[in-house]
């Protein structure tokens, strides 16, 4: 609903026939420069995408991104970045902007090479000018094999902030690449918006774990361009922040094969640091997935992924309590009654695992999805 | 089979009614003090049993050790250190031997108690003096849900090498926990044989992962009584070696649900420690072992698996190379032929995939198992 979304940014949304007939492609344009942030993927084999947005984004300003799904454009070489950079200069050629003014991005099967002779044709139609942008078919456009197109809106004062999210849940799947990108017109500096977004993140998209495997494309970031004026930072913030995290619980409803979403609250710990290992130990571990995916109070795997985080020598058994829901499982002993009522609390649809580690007043929260015969499934049962 | 196994070693399984009728204890013991060196768990959740096996295994001389399964015995606090005492003075009595001379391990389920009725009903039928070890039945014993026991030996000169091991593969599980211990007539002083031991295990055990969780039990002990006298010392750990490796492919091969065994042989690395963190990235992968699963050539999730090194910095695309067996998939081309014979590489009992960095000359194998619906069925599908 363009309507709805915040002022000045032009879009477009086709389907390439990258690799079938569904859309593709997008393109996000705002009308007048925009202050950007992003962060990428720290991966050895980052492809040319991120490569070249990485560099469009170190200058603070940038106009929009373009995305391609159904193919990742990673470990193709310098044919993979020649293609990438025509991408980007077909698109900002017809919208009247400069190439490097523009991110990429690029999602699907890693080391096939754009079908560039149907890219070409596709790109042809982009239409001048570009009408306002549809953030909702943007959204949609940039799924490979979600289940559902993550898109959400929130107004901030006078400006408005929309964010749109992909990841994970395949069906014909290679890679659970998370892009995210979000658009605002509320005006911030971009000093002021980089240590916003950085922050935000921290806590929302770099607290979510689906598998432990990390993507060669990840890549978020956000267009201010401040058509809508001031806005109030912290207001901001947490509109921001509300986005996001809005978006990262409904990626981990939707990772590959998930029936339940599961929310790890460590607190208690030396620091928010150590807060966030440990509970990436607890909502990474296959077997606290399983059982959330049993609906077992099996508390004793979740004192399993406690201790395995070795280093951390001033965690002490004997300090620590561990809660499914509101109920405490440990050092509570495991009556009937309580392993009832835990059992009762891993039966939702979201499983909220709470771990107090008695030391100091380090806090973190991660958010992951059950482990289930679906992933299996989505992952295996798929030949190349 | 006693007659095949090193001399000196008398031994006792039974069933003390654990949890069910199967065999869930035996104890072996030397005739005479024997040299001894150990590794454990660096859980922070340790349990009682490591806590006694690591101050008996310190004083570098012990008569052997003691094994519980169906019960880990871990988050059972005070009550729980006191029944793992109890049990040991139980046997040592009995065996003639000091408790603090006998190793205890224990496996199975976590924060539940020893019955102590039944364990105390059960030893006082321990024979004295104890028959000679039958390693086949103690192997047998401390399995909780393996579907085959392991156990090897190989002859050393004039002495003979036992191990047993258990791990992984469960019915009814909780706790993949690794105990493995290895028994041997061989003559060595003890800072040899602890020298020897540490270089075998890092280069089998600590390089095997089924899942990544880490068991709050996990043990391994050799002990030599010298009763065949000396041996020369690089042939014994190069059959140390053998019965170690043959053991952890037998584990891995028999992983919860598994159907392959996965070997990631990485070379050209920088040094052999950087090229044991890519080795574990790749067979760690959920990616990597669902494509293994379903016998899926695709390569680009062993791309991604080395790109999340991230920390590895001299990690350069260009330079990386990537088989399936002898089946080079990259750089070379992904022709049809190429992913043919590579997925014929992969349809076998054992994958193995190999990694060149082109860095320097480091190399480390490690070994795992595919990812399966029977993983997560064994996982998922118990209630406690």
């Amino acid at each position: 609903m363009p309507s709805a979304g915040p002022s000045g940014f032009l879009g477009w949304t086709t389907a390439l026939g990258i690799k079938d007939d569904s859309p593709d492609f997008t393109a996000v344009v705002s009308t007048v420069p925009a202050a950007v942030s992003a962060v990428f993927t720290r991966s050895r084999f980052a492809g040319p995408s991120v490569l070249l947005s990485r560099d469009a984004a170190a200058k603070g300003t940038a106009r929009g991104v373009v995305v391609i799904s159904r193919n990742a454009n990673v470990a193709t070489g310098e044919r993979g970045l020649a293609n990438a950079r025509e991408v980007r200069e077909l698109v900002a050629g017809r919208a009247g902007v400069a190439a490097d003014e523009l991110l990429i991005a690029s999602t699907g099967v890693i080391g096939r090479q754009y079908p560039m002779d149907r890219v070409r044709a596709g790109l042809a139609n982009l239409p001048q000018p570009l009408p306002d942008a549809d953030l909702a078919a943007s959204a949609a456009a940039i799924m490979t094999t979600d289940t559902v197109a993550k898109h959400v809106t929130l107004p901030c004062g006078e400006a408005t902030v929309t964010g749109i999210a992909k990841g994970v849940g395949m069906i014909e799947p290679n890679m659970a690449t998370l892009l995210t990108f979000f658009f605002t017109d509320a005006e911030l500096d971009q000093p002021t918006l980089d240590r916003i977004f950085r922050r935000v993140v921290d806590r929302t998209f770099n607290a979510l774990s689906i598998d432990t495997d990390t993507s060669t494309s990840d890549s978020a970031a956000v267009f201010a361009n401040g058509l809508a004026g001031p806005v109030d930072e912290s207001q901001f913030e947490e509109v921001l922040y509300q986005v996001a995290l809005t978006l990262v619980r409904a990626i981990a409803a939707d990772g590959e094969g998930a029936s339940k979403l599961i929310e790890v609250r460590v607190r208690g710990a030396r620091d928010d640091a150590q807060a966030k290992r440990v509970s990436k130990a607890i909502v990474n571990s296959p077997l606290v997935k399983t059982a959330v995916h049993g609906a077992d109070p099996n508390w004793g795997r979740v004192a399993m992924a406690v201790g395995k985080c070795e280093d951390e020598l001033d965690i002490d058994p004997e300090e620590v309590v561990i809660r499914f829901g509101d109920v405490e499982t440990y050092p509570a002993p495991s009556t009937d009654e309580v392993l009832a009522a835990a059992t009762e609390q891993m039966r939702g649809d979201e499983v909220v695992i709470s771990v107090d580690l008695g030391i100091a007043g380090g806090a973190f929260t991660v958010y992951g999805c059950d482990l289930t015969d679906g992933y299996i499934r989505i992952n295996a049962d798929y030949t190349t």
